[in-house]
């Protein structure tokens, strides 16, 4: 019998940092049967979470998503930092008493902490951790740039905007159009939607561009077209490491940059985002020393506008902005973004 | 009674990857009593490595160094990813048992191998890894931006070829014209030589940011003009996300670019350097969306090059390459690299 995940939010599934579980509900296989969130408790994951379009009752408490039926509990949030807070490894060891397995994607390995292992062993559960890491990890050694595949990569003005999923609608958009198209997942919310990947945030940062090497290896298995999801964003304070070193050690033929509309700073920090075609050419000159790569598309998140011809607006006035072909694929579909990117494969002779 | 060192170079002590060692030797305030290297024992430290100037004598193994009073084993190589071969394992636990105290700075971490901390406690010696990690380490709080310091950062277009060197030599010049200057170590052999610091490459890669950031805040501690050790560089296939993780953390004012003459490629890689006014512009435009820093001066590294008039003459053709102010620090002085630095430090009124 396979799992029957309950997504654990609490206090946070209607966040931006709620991405985790609102991408395993939007593109996963898996099947959800409870959120538990006692500050939405009673609605349902749909009215809560604009174009989640699964009705998943949201609970108050983890019991509550036993008695549903759930099998399994899983972090459904990325905080900020990556660590476990004390309320969070109660409902925790919460679920492993009630006899679930757990799952998460933290920088604290639930692995390393001694209460969750010891009640885990004594109730038989799983614990399982998205982060973890292979321990042979290194740094580059070139076979990733000489395999026979073409490497497409999501960035972005800043974190939680929907590189993610702007790269799994273009994987649709590919698949669609009779290509081998991989998604590769970079972050713990595309492990857990996946089955597979590696979150590069998360291993020694010497192996950054290493770890990015090693899943364009493991996708080239899987298809010839790969979309590697980025992490982060080049003028991220904290994160701008991580992006870097993925998009050298993934070398993409092609971008696509993903934008929230009407955002003119980094989310929480006092980093004024550049104008776009500027941003679109400081990818541009960053990739290119290893591989020159175009930004073919820009990806505009236009979640939290509610009319859809102000939508298409933004959509207008940042495709001016930034010179490239623009449009949000979550919400109208990712035709238009996955013309651009084959117009582009196209141009670089990368088409297969 | 202090640590009397052996560094530990088997096979490398001349080469570039022997650059703790080097750096050790050159700039630390260590006791070193005697290198281990058998394929140049019998010679001293000072005619293997140009520019080393303590005459310390090189032996065959271990137990020489031990003869020669050692107290101490430093691994005095920085090995590619950074991982413990079985044959230098083999000298540490030699070392060990010999009663010496063995010492670090790998990825590898000493405290988790059994057999060496079974050694260890066996004869009562300790074990120290110079890339350790505070456990609380996270994301950075934005604090170290907001400190009255001013920070000087040392880039590079590559790897090993002085950024360390050029750093030391600044806080030298700084210091003898009055300024409370501080060299900020950032790498294991820096950690080595000043006694404090952290190997932002060994932290978890979604904290190299915070780490940089922790690393000026301790420096705000020590001195108010921070000479921050850069690591790798932007175009670096394994290393750039490191090195902009660090950029971005540091927050720098100034930047100086660190070359080694007549290098055109990535060492070990087909990654060309650009013209070095395009690299120093590329430095500029990747730091200015979190603070706007100029690359004030090029230190050219001169150590291949054995003529004193051919030394100056690279330097004035990176001079005029880069239109920035060049010398090599390490072989003709720091002063005209302080003086530029300390210009560019008036001119944008960071000068304390």
């Amino acid at each position: 019998m396979s799992d029957r995940l309950a997504i654990y939010a609490e206090g946070l599934f209607a966040n931006a940092h709620g991405k985790t579980g609102h991408g395993i509900i939007r593109y996963g296989q898996r099947d959800v049967v409870a959120v538990v969130d006692s500050t939405t408790a009673g609605r349902a994951a749909n009215e809560v979470v604009p174009f989640t379009a699964r009705a998943i009752p949201i609970v108050a408490t983890v019991q509550e998503a036993v008695d549903l039926g759930a099998t399994r509990l899983v972090i459904g949030v990325a905080p900020t930092g990556g660590r476990l807070p004390a309320a969070w490894k109660a409902a925790l060891l919460e679920g492993l008493h009630a006899g679930l397995d757990v799952e998460a994607g933290l920088h604290d390995e639930l692995a390393a902490d001694p209460d969750l292992v010891a009640a885990a062993k004594e109730h038989g559960r799983e614990l399982r951790d998205l982060r973890g890491v292979p321990d042979d990890l290194t740094t580059p050694s070139g076979e990733g740039m000489r395999l026979p595949v073409t490497v497409v990569h999501t960035v972005g003005s800043d974190c939680a905007i929907g590189k993610m999923s702007v790269g799994l609608e273009l994987v649709r958009a590919a698949s669609e159009a009779g290509r081998a198209a991989v998604f590769v997942p970079t972050g713990q919310t595309g492990v857990g939607i996946a089955g597979w990947g590696m979150a590069v945030d998360h291993v020694v940062a010497d192996y950054i561009a290493g770890a990015a090497e090693r899943l364009v290896i493991e996708g080239a298995e899987r298809g010839d077209l790969l979309f590697v999801e980025g992490q982060g964003s080049l003028l991220h304070p904290a994160y701008s490491g991580v992006t870097l070193g993925l998009l050298h050690g993934a070398r993409p033929h092609v971008l696509v940059l993903a934008h929230l509309a009407n955002t003119t700073h980094i989310d929480d920090w006092d980093v004024a985002i550049p104008p776009l075609d500027e941003l679109c050419e400081l990818y541009e000159r960053t990739a290119a020393p290893l591989r020159p790569a175009r930004v073919a598309a820009v990806a505009l998140n236009t979640q939290h506008i509610a009319d859809d011809d102000e939508a298409r607006a933004a959509i207008a006035a940042a495709e001016q902005e930034s010179g490239r072909p623009c449009d949000d694929p979550v919400r109208f579909g990712p035709e238009r973004l996955w013309a651009a990117v084959e117009r582009e494969l196209a141009a670089v002779g990368a088409l297969g």
